[in-house]
């Protein structure tokens, strides 16, 4: 089944092409710049290359957050869009189950993926890779690192980081795991859509017209809003309410 | 360091471009082609897209061999041409050791990367993580895989083969090392550019006009002019001979 991954959720853009679980080809770019002005060249670039056509697509594999909310829009509404024009099946991963994906397959490990979510907080989950399998243990969230440190120092085994951002809250970690804390090697620290396909294989599809990203935090506007209209706290977007 | 990797030693030609640790480019292509029309225009792709001008390039990271004659020579001679004529520093590393890259880092497991080298026989090597670093083992070697096979079973601790080629040879392994031998994500069987410049901060720069590729076996007509001079067999390359 011929396969096109893509990771826009944070600064890096990934897209990859698979035959299969087989590679054909695969661009990561870790450069600040507008995934909406290079993501659809990059794909168009990389299906031309590997001497596809649009329509040979039969899958499409999107990190649905989360992370920038710009970053996953864009990412989802184009994984979305293709789907739909292609009638190829859609399935979204959590950008940090992606993530995640990277760390050392080890048991009595936990792979712990942040994302930096500013003012101390982060995105991160709890993933354990059994024999069984590569699974969650906690749901995604969005917490203090501080809070979350304090959480796993609970835990017992190993913890990997994984991240662009975890180093920027490694003290954090370092303080409260010590020893426990394993640090991997630069290279996988970036999210990568080949990994997205492969861990993709494992979910079902999703209609086109249903889904949905994953922020997991409100945007600030939102809360804002949200704040000021406690009438509305339960259910309901804001939008349609405004 | 602006870092340049290079690895087109086999099927798979991975280009990437670091600056310090951190990825800025990387593309990895599958595709059964002339890596020699390939390799410059990806190059200079990833550069420009990065904003470098090639005079940024200050190391050149590439897999010396073994693998595919052809793929190794250009690979090889193009980050000599670089390194040359940038100034640059040139770092070479064996295609194996770069797949090995790739395995878990885990005590008391061997990583095995494996190349097909026809009629039963691999490029093959022997590497291990330990707390202190990643290293070999055993030399890079060509072998038959059954008798490879069965030295592994002399060993102790589970064994991660590494490669596209390892499934071919899978059954070999597997009736030799039953539940030791681990399968990794095939995502990981794949030779990563960034791997490269990542193993290759600790090696020393060479010379760029003594660089010499590694093929560990000579090429078939090269074998077949020592068997017919047996005179030669001690030294000297056969090519001055003629």
């Amino acid at each position: 089944m011929k396969t096109l991954g893509i990771d826009t959720s944070n600064q890096v853009m990934s897209v990859a092409l698979t035959d299969g679980t087989e590679l054909v080809l695969e661009k990561t770019v870790n450069i600040k710049r507008n995934h909406s002005v290079q993501l659809m060249p990059a794909i168009e670039e990389l299906v031309s290359e590997a001497g596809w056509k649009p329509k040979d697509i039969e899958r499409v594999v999107v990190a649905r957050g989360p992370g920038s909310y710009t970053g996953v829009r864009i990412g989802v509404t184009v994984a979305k869009t293709l789907a739909y024009s292609l009638n190829a099946e859609l399935v979204g991963l959590s950008s940090l189950h992606i993530l995640a994906g990277n760390g050392e397959r080890v048991p009595d490990s936990f792979i712990v993926p942040v994302f930096d979510a500013r003012r101390g907080n982060i995105y991160t989950g709890l993933y354990k890779y059994e024999n069984t399998g590569f699974s969650a243990v906690e749901n995604d969230t969005h917490i203090s690192a501080e809070s979350w440190a304090a959480y796993l120092s609970t835990l017992e085994g190993t913890v990997q980081l994984v991240g662009q951002d975890a180093a920027r809250h490694f003290k954090t970690f370092k303080s409260k795991l010590g020893d426990r804390l394993i640090t991997l090697p630069s290279s996988r620290h970036y999210p990568r859509a080949s990994v997205a396909i492969e861990l993709g294989q494992y979910h079902q599809p999703e209609p086109a017209h249903l889904f949905e990203p994953e922020y997991l935090k409100r945007a600030e506007a939102e809360q804002n809003w949200m704040d000021a209209h406690p009438e509305h706290a339960q259910g309901g977007g804001w939008i349609e309410k405004l």
